[in-house]
């Protein structure tokens, strides 16, 4: 897929957007000053609500030991006998902030009560900056213009209010019979999520019973957002959630579980693609592992790889730093490992064979014309030295393809990361939080 | 330690490059065409010699599962005898290339005929670009004059003959009794030690037989090469040598043990501040651990979260993201550890206890400054958005010292680390190389 301009992908977006029966979605906006700087700040409040409480509902959340309180509360919620509401808020991630939880509980109740749900019917959550305190008082004043804007046709609402340093809104749809899954994702930096992630929410109106959804999303998971990494750093707030309302017939299980399988598949690929700063996003598939974990670490290795990292963001095809990594891991996890027949390729062509290198000009220059082929936007630095994306939308999906086999074993792994680049840092050092 | 200028620096490091009796120092140049390029680059080839071979040496070397030729042909010659004298090139690191191994033993042969020692007395190291061969005919050629340059009055040649990336050399002298202990070290980027380092040569007159030396070389490196990070990428090429010459009567096993330690503590230090890009030092001191590993690991999340490091590079007491690194590690590596207890210090200043943050205006201020203090440089952009560190020698040994407290058990580690900035992204990124 392809977009030559915001205006394009909005209106792809729109299509993606289309909310299944018996949710309805919306956001509002509020004023505040953290007394942590004094200085002003912009929060969103986004609501998604089911018509009705459902008891189909699934959770996956950071294993983060210092996690923020609406994931400490959220864990209590996955064992209510119904769920009916989500809000999100950005800007505060709300994190081992005094009194956090009676935050959370409060923020839930004073949306049950406008939404006529129980407050244990009402999950939280919230993503931004870690160790301030939510400002109560104008989040509480703020809901009930939040819930008013509450409408059924598209979620394009909250998938624009989840949103912190994301350049765009990601949405992904998949139609099973006559229903759908509709999937929103926030989540931009601080991602190598673990056994959950950023935030998504999954929601169906496919009639599928809370057993089968939770199989489902648990299956999902691991093979999309726990197979990625933009920057190594696992949030405190990471989040998966998803919603059947029912509404909706579920023609078969295996349809319903492959199609779950795709949104979240996207959403990750969109998280990436749209990761801090990223020019390149990197497909590592690893095979010919001893074993699952290996496979996995080795994937890992190289899309973590500062020196890989910054090569691919420089168009350098610098295949000993991909080497350099796969030795780093393996050298610590499986000393003594025969790479004899160990095997290389970047964007189809070898690069290493049999403990070699195979390298010329000419697999150097196609390797540059391919990593310049994916690149999204070069860097564009403006006054100051301050570097921004010059665009705010997906203009490709390539990807930069690097496959391994170890050849030493069955098992294999695909992982996606990203490169890293003078916007990265810009977004993370060049102003203050 | 301050510095006003790069004179001061090398006038300083005059003061420290004083060989120990018994060796030699010297250098020469060479010009070649890589054929994986096409494009003429240079190379300096390094000579430590001592007088005669000396059966009292040491190693250490990088646990990449993809070490580079030098490093397996440097492990067999731990087992020889005797060594009499290491040659080191720059630029190429001889790493999975074609008949790398055979191209070791070649330059051992020719510089041992020069010499007149036995090739097995000669070690050869090697540090630069992986994956390409070495310029073997032409290093042949330049030997001679390397040799012709041997003199024994300062390590500075070889010091500086070493060096890629780095910006400065890096010589640290101990005195002990009548004798010294003198290192070297070359290192910038591809940096996470682990069980050896970098390229690092340590050189002592002092009479200290072969299995005291080994044992005093393991005990020095854990503390210092291996509690370091710039980038967490461990090279292919890490390798630490000692060589003691012998000509000087050994006062005290214990002073000669702690001066060994001192001299690698403070090369770490120099590699550290010296590292790609590099504006703030970190040390990381993490105590009440339930074991080494996890301090270690706790202390290796913290320096080398992209976030933390950014943040710092910004200097952003960005504390939020410290918690988020440490509970990153610990959510994975000892869920369930009870960190009610937690303390958190920046700058000596208390940032986070009895699991809140402890934050406002008056503390971010003074972080704000303890951070500007501890930058050795702000970023300058040059034209066309290239960045390159604005000088040559190190203002200052300051570093941001964060304290963590786990209160979760006895155990300690301490780790050396950086921050991430626009300089690391342009000398990774910017050029090929």
């Amino acid at each position: 897929m392809t977009f030559a301009s915001r205006s394009e992908h909005r209106a792809w977006l729109a299509t993606q957007a289309v909310l299944p029966a018996g949710f309805r979605a919306g956001s509002g906006r509020l004023d505040f000053v953290p007394p942590e700087t004094g200085r002003p700040a912009q929060m969103t409040l986004s609501v998604l609500a089911l018509d009705r409480p459902t008891s189909s509902f699934a959770g996956a959340f950071t294993r983060s030991a210092f996690p923020g309180a609406p994931v400490i509360v959220g864990r209590r919620r996955m064992e209510e006998p119904r769920l009916g509401a989500v809000v999100v808020n950005n800007k505060i991630s709300n994190v081992c902030a005094p009194g956090g939880v009676a935050a959370v509980e409060r923020i839930a109740a004073a949306a049950a009560a406008l939404l006529g749900f129980a407050p244990g019917e009402v999950l939280v959550a919230s993503t931004g900056v870690i160790g301030w305190r939510l400002p109560l008082d104008e989040m509480v004043a703020a809901l009930p213009g939040a819930i008013a804007a509450l409408q059924a046709e598209t979620v394009l609402p909250a998938a624009l209010g989840i949103v912190t340093t994301d350049l765009y809104p990601k949405v992904r749809r998949v139609a099973v019979g006559d229903g759908s899954i509709v999937g929103i994702a926030k989540g931009a930096g601080m991602i190598e999520p673990n056994l959950a992630t950023l935030l998504v929410y999954l929601l169906t109106d496919l009639d599928v019973p809370r057993i089968e959804l939770r199989d489902a999303l648990a299956e999902a998971v691991d093979p999309t957002f726990n197979s990625m990494s933009i920057d190594t750093d696992t949030s405190t707030s990471d989040s998966v959630v998803a919603l059947a309302s029912g509404a909706v017939p579920c023609p078969d299980r295996g349809v319903f579980r492959s199609a779950l399988g795709e949104v979240c598949a996207r959403l990750a690929d969109d998280v990436a693609r749209n990761g801090e700063g990223v020019h390149h996003v990197v497909r590592v598939s690893v095979r010919g592992a001893p074993d699952g974990a290996l496979a996995l670490g080795v994937g890992k290795a190289v899309v973590n790889s500062p020196l890989v990292k910054t090569a691919i963001c420089g168009n350098d095809p610098n295949v000993g730093r991909i080497v350099m990594a796969i030795g780093k891991h393996l050298g610590v996890h499986a000393p003594g490992l025969d790479l004899g027949g160990a095997r290389i390729r970047m964007g189809g062509r070898e690069i290493f064979a049999a403990g070699t290198f195979r390298l010329d000009p000419e697999v150097d220059a196609a390797l540059v014309a391919y990593l310049r082929e994916a690149e999204m936007y070069a860097s564009r630095p403006t006054e100051g030295g301050r570097f921004a994306p010059p665009i705010d939308y997906p203009p490709h999906e390539r990807v930069v393809d690097i496959e391994i086999d170890l050849g030493a074993g069955a098992a294999t792994a695909v992982v996606t990361g990203t490169d890293l680049t003078h916007e990265y840092v810009s977004e993370n050092a060049d102003y203050r939080s």
